[in-house]
């Protein structure tokens, strides 16, 4: 079976989430990168590329060169697909242009910048019949799954709260407008939206409460801040929710929390048990039957289901992380694109999900325009 | 130095606070149970103060009988003080008869049923100039006076954000209305008042915020739920609010949430570093400077503040717990009905704090009743 | 049903473990102290007596004083039992004398200084038929009934290895020779006996493996050193054991690691689970079957064994500590001197726990000094 | 900069290691898999590389074809070392032959058979002038490095004692003798050495204890176990040892204790201040200093010394794990290969660290044979 051949957009010099889309995609062997267009500026494009090895005549210097010289290579050396590692603004120019070029697309969150675009490429998704993918990095991790899987064969009983929680502390101070690349862009609403905190992590919180419940947010009330003087997007955000179940639930995603770091968590409440994970321990999962003990389940265990030990690549006690986690999604990434079925068990970030995406995120920055009203989520 | 001689209102047969009260004042030797009249129902309230030791002369049929013959008893025998440990409806009547016959009091939280019998209540205090104590057991705990001396030293700068949380999983199932006498009245309106779950562990979560952070709730919108058929007060509250400093914060008090315990805890964010504590782990506080390593804090550690010293009982490692931080409430109003001047660092919780939960209880449950708008409160 | 009234030796002035026993004595108000000789320097003993708030009559100068004063009360105001709390050289005689005279006795450990001693005591309690109770305070903790109660229902199956721990940092530097009278006196061979870090905390150490494990400990092998220069006894012990059961374990009581609190702490491995369990979070028991996720057993847990719920006096997530294991201590003790029979699952360390600890601390010491060779334990 | 080539013997059909050894290598994309003779049966070598992917030709049926195959290759083709991932009784004659070839070896662990075959193998490593690395995949994390450097700072001043444990729980039954072919070899004195838990993992606590420290173990005395019926080696070490600099260490490596995963542990105390390290949760080290809070250190924090953080790939809270840390000793490999100039603060395990830990398993084993003396250790 030969590998997925990918090509990047975005993710040069000083930039962060390249690099970790390059050393996912290489730690299964699964797929390959052969190209990229790693800036928006063309020298440094070509010299981001060269840097990180590619073929001269493969590192190009914007991506519209790119996907016109891939599309003219022979199909068994030309890219098959494309991974958007820019900011945010970016993501839907490239992607369309991907998408009309013939080739599958993987693509950083929050997908695009607004609902008219999302609806766009979303069609523009189901009229190639192309394969999208969303790098929503936490669904990667099979404790997740795990999770996923205990809900749906009923072990929390109907859902009545979920309290989903994105705290990190890097924004405590104004980082931005110095050398910090990441600050700068994160925080720029022309490069990332509307949404600053929310945007950035709000909306990784949203997916994995949507996707551990299997059920939709449906309606959300929000309190944006920007708590950081000077700071032009949120840093802070309050967001309560309906889901389509009939439960509520709170999310916070924050920038400003000192001694917080990456500290994604969720607890699921139902009427039988409750679950919670937390990302900082990936490789552990609390399942809390009521009268009795608390359970931690553990990655690579032997009492894990089929589907979700299938994604464990170590023996319990030798710890996976974020970038195998992030592997998993170009492995399940690669499986669609290389036509095998996947395991329907196995949950994959797509342009649905993009879409539910950036409906919440419109919805939270509605709502707190509006002075936390609540808005419904149709999607 | 004679101990403080306490009479007992409530906490007879089948009630659950009442025998903490009576081992926490019994910890440190500082106070004495000489009397009570432990039900509303007379034979009941005989036979419960028998059955815990009281003298036959001194186990009272009713409480104005107990103020009655106490008051006739000489000055050296007769008690000094009132702990009131009745569910919520009785404490204004009994504390205003207690302060009337010239007893000091020590009352269960929150304090009285509204703000009329609250401002009653404090007319009444100010106008006796006895003591008045308010059960919030929390504040007793030495890690929580260090996290006040912390933030009022200006570790953390100015104070950003506090979320603070009391999640519980004893109401998950209906447990009212059988066997379980503290389910029954604590969500029973008539006895408990107007507030569920945020009465019975909200009003704690934000005396804590109030207590760590030196400033003011001033302003909420809340969203109190019933989860459980047939329920008839709240048994999960979300409370958005306001700090007097300008600060934002997130108070969460939830019965449903299965697998927490007791599970009251605090982030508090400030500008240049946060705080966590956890009543469960009641000897660790976590403090976490921008750019350092996060310091595990220690009860009974040499780095501690002499006057957080001054409240740990046993060396580190020896964990105290919940009755340790319930006897130092009794400590604390031992010292002030002996006329000790206390260490004014030590904050003890008063009748300032009672009027101040009752404004918050009152607000939080108007905001609610109005969909959810933003409440005011002034005290 | 009157208390238990205690007389107490020792603890007076600088004392440590005194004001422990006197504040767990009055916790469950079952005991009563109502004299005391708290010192054995006449003045500094009366004096100590009155600051606690003992009669002027009932504060002792010296503990015979003390024995033949209180034989003369009449019966229903005499004490009962006497507590010896004093440094460990003191034990042999005031427990001898207290039997002699007809009084019940709850001794603190190490119970005497040597065999010799031990073997007397212990037929001097036989022959009287009195109560003897031993301080080993963590037999108190009520997940240590039910982890003995695990291992007795076989759902470990064969106990093949025990890790046993003990790590202190306080004597990480000498302390002795100074004002740390509780250095002092362990430190010192005259009073503390052949022991130092084995005798103050390793004894624990091996009380808790026999407890939970339901067998002896029959053969050692160990090495005891002094890390700090001039120190006197030993402050580090490592001890290899064997089980009579057939398995094997490790022992470790050190007080010169920094850091390490009051780390008490037990694994046991047997043939079909694990147990855990670490005096410093003493609300949490751990029990990992083979192939199952591990589960936390919680104190108050609705699904713990009746006779240790029993000894829970708080609600789940109402942590419990350290003194209320002492508390307990001294709740079973006055179950036996009332002659009530004690739920009998409920293990009470007694003369036979004295004596298998001095037998145990002799083999080590004996160990050691033979150049680390196995040695049997006979008792 | 070219990737390294890399050459793999071993790691085919139903290997463990080989797996982790390919994804390692291509995390940083500076190392390549360009052939390898997967087995040492012909058949199942040949068709192990095309399933991994290797071609056809580069493919080989055995290692020695492969050597004698790819030294004849043009050198910017042919491999340039070769990853030894067989059970242990295969890498000497791999090892010896490789070098003898001109390739440089990066070797799983332990090393060799005996000291006979690590002295010779040394020898050979030094008159080639070769690189040769050693799988000790702990040496990998970044905060290994971190606590090496504490203590080379004299943050903990004079080390008094190390307690390093390796406990698994895999083993706890009869395992061997069925499909589990990682329990079949590695409890086979002919594949696996003289060493049971103690050569499997007890050589990986050797390692880590000696790296943090920077002090040699020196004498030992040990006692083996095997403590499930049937099985050919130990699967329980006890291992008593002193260090170079004066302190003293404790050992455990066990695979029988049902509930642990993969946990190996470190605590060095030294006479200012201790520190504490968990491969579980390896993105952790605790740094407690005497007199102060206790300070949790993290991975990629600022406060990192500088040749840590470059060990970092991703950012705070991101965790890495297990084949990170493998990468990273890939990563230092290739430096070494490639000729850089590695900063020399950053300890690779090489022929000297295979030297002192097959020296540490034989008197190990030579000390449990003879009844538990000590031994020295002479490297």
């Amino acid at each position: 079976m030969g590998k997925i051949r990918i090509g990047m957009v975005g993710g040069g010099e000083g930039a962060f989430i390249g690099a970790v889309h390059r050393t996912a995609l290489a730690i299964d062997g699964r797929c390959e990168l052969v190209c990229g267009a790693l800036s928006s500026t063309a020298d440094k494009a070509k010299r981001s590329g060269l840097a990180i090895g590619l073929a001269d005549d493969r590192s190009y210097s914007d991506y519209r060169s790119m996907l016109t010289a891939e599309a003219a290579l022979p199909e068994e050396i030309r890219m098959q697909a494309v991974a958007i590692v820019t900011p945010n603004h970016a993501h839907f120019d490239v992607a369309m242009a991907a998408l009309d070029a013939g080739f599958h697309v993987f693509c950083e969150k929050p997908m695009v910048m607004d609902m008219t675009q999302a609806q766009a490429l979303a069609s523009k998704v189901r009229e190639t019949g192309l394969v999208f993918g969303l790098a929503h990095t936490y669904a990667g991790y099979p404790l997740v799954h795990q999770a996923r899987s205990l809900v749906a064969a009923g072990r929390l009983g109907a859902i009545r709260k979920i309290i989903v929680e994105y705290p990190q502390g890097w924004l405590a101070r104004m980082e931005e407008g110095g050398d910090n690349k990441q600050a700068d862009w994160r925080t720029d609403p022309a490069r990332a939206g509307g949404g600053g905190a929310i945007g950035d992590i709000g909306t990784h919180a949203h997916q994995l409460a949507e996707m551990i419940s299997g059920e939709a947010v449906t309606e959300v009330r929000a309190e944006l801040t920007r708590f950081v003087d000077g700071r032009r997007l949120d840093d802070d955000a309050e967001v309560a929710f309906r889901l389509s179940g009939g439960g509520k639930g709170h999310l916070l995603a924050t920038q400003i929390a000192i001694g917080e770091e990456n500290g994604l968590r969720i607890r699921v409440h139902g009427e039988k048990a409750s679950l919670r994970w937390l990302q900082e321990e990936p490789n552990s999962l609390w399942f809390q039957p009521i009268d009795q003990p608390a359970q931690l389940w553990r990655a690579a265990a032997p009492y894990l289901d089929d589907h979700v030990a299938a994604l464990c690549r170590t023996p319990m006690g030798h710890p996976e992380g974020y970038l195998e986690a992030f592997a998993t999604l170009y492995l399940l990434f690669a499986d669609r694109v290389a036509g095998k079925a996947g395991n329907d068990k196995i949950l994959f970030p797509d342009i649905d999900t993009g879409l539910r995406g950036m409906a919440f995120l419109e919805a939270v920055i509605a709502s707190d325009h509006d002075g936390g009203i609540w808005r419904k989520i149709n999607v």
